[in-house]
């Protein structure tokens, strides 16, 4: 089979992490570089992440999030934020694709002119926008970790409006989700059974 | 390089695809397959996938996205949906895992407690798992596509309702993200320069 697909079939969603595992910050800043890569509209990278691997920051983290044991069992649990589209930043986003030589020097300001046409006056496609970019980035992160023998478990029964509160978030930053991630330890769950095709895909 | 990240370094958003290109049906379905594999909140796999591969269902989606030629010029584009968490419907969904002799059979009851707890009197929060899904489900068919050589652009820029309308979702179905899909063809570019890490990543 392969990998990539070897990779889906093998996921699941970690409940129980090993908890003496740690990941060093340049392990993490791996994995960030590598979430980066992540698709996004316009290529506005409208995401940041939050690395929690600090014992007192996963414990706080914790208790915002059900008292869930995997948030601070895990070796990090990242909060994966999405950002409200400024498209003002839109032309300086894309000047490195400008300067790399394949970008067009005018296509950031056509660009930035669509994207103000699909955002303006329209707050609901700006929060959505943030919660793809953000989930994107962390299918990306959660493909990384595997690459590097990590699982995780993407959470979203959390309190939105206390990590926003408790780890700082700006105005402009939605806390999208959780992702913990570590070294799985042994009673983890296979992955679940899915739905079948004929209920979720139609042919057009 | 382990092929998991030589995957997510590789990938880029298309915009020229081989137009004579073609899927047949069966590949449509390994690849819904494989993309319903990703994870989804609480399992509930709140998403349904439209798969637009005649001529004419490509055109008229092309009208209301922009008429950007890659929707046309794809074998198929993909019409990600994301579905409003119905709580009533998570027991039948986990039924299969407790069947399977993994899940306790008290615990879809309680799954269910918790999610109507995370999503009632909240509209946003469902809007938002629905998006989240949705999106997830988009990801993990883009990595499968890479598996069987095809390339994909994820996208944002169409009208989202008459993209509802004209393909019949439902009330509780939000078109959250287009996925046009095939062979690449000659004059993509690379993909872009990202953000420095230190604008992304905080450490906590």
């Amino acid at each position: 089979m392969h990998p990539l697909l070897e990779a889906i079939a093998q996921r699941s969603s970690l409940n129980h992490f090993d908890a003496e595992a740690r990941l060093d910050d340049a392990d993490i800043r791996e994995l960030i570089g590598w979430a980066s890569r992540a698709p996004s509209a316009f290529n506005l990278q409208n995401w940041r992440f939050i690395a929690v691997r600090s014992e007192s920051g996963k414990q706080r983290l914790r208790q915002l999030a059900w008292d869930q044991p995997k948030v601070s069992e895990a070796a990090v649990t990242f909060i994966l934020c999405g950002v409200l589209p400024d498209t003002a930043q839109l032309p300086a986003r894309l000047q490195s694709s400008v300067n790399a030589g394949f970008m067009p020097a005018a296509m950031p300001h056509t660009w930035q002119q669509a994207a103000e046409q699909l955002y303006s006056d329209s707050p609901l496609a700006r929060r959505d926008e943030a919660v793809r970019s953000a989930t994107l980035a962390a299918a990306t992160l959660m493909q990384a970790g595997q690459a590097l023998g990590l699982g995780a478990c993407p959470m979203t029964g959390f309190d939105t409006e206390a990590v926003a509160s408790s780890f700082g978030l700006g105005a402009d930053e939605i806390p999208v989700m959780l992702v913990a991630m570590g070294r799985a330890r042994a009673g983890n769950w296979p992955q679940k059974p899915r739905r079948p095709l004929e209920q979720i895909l139609e042919l057009a």
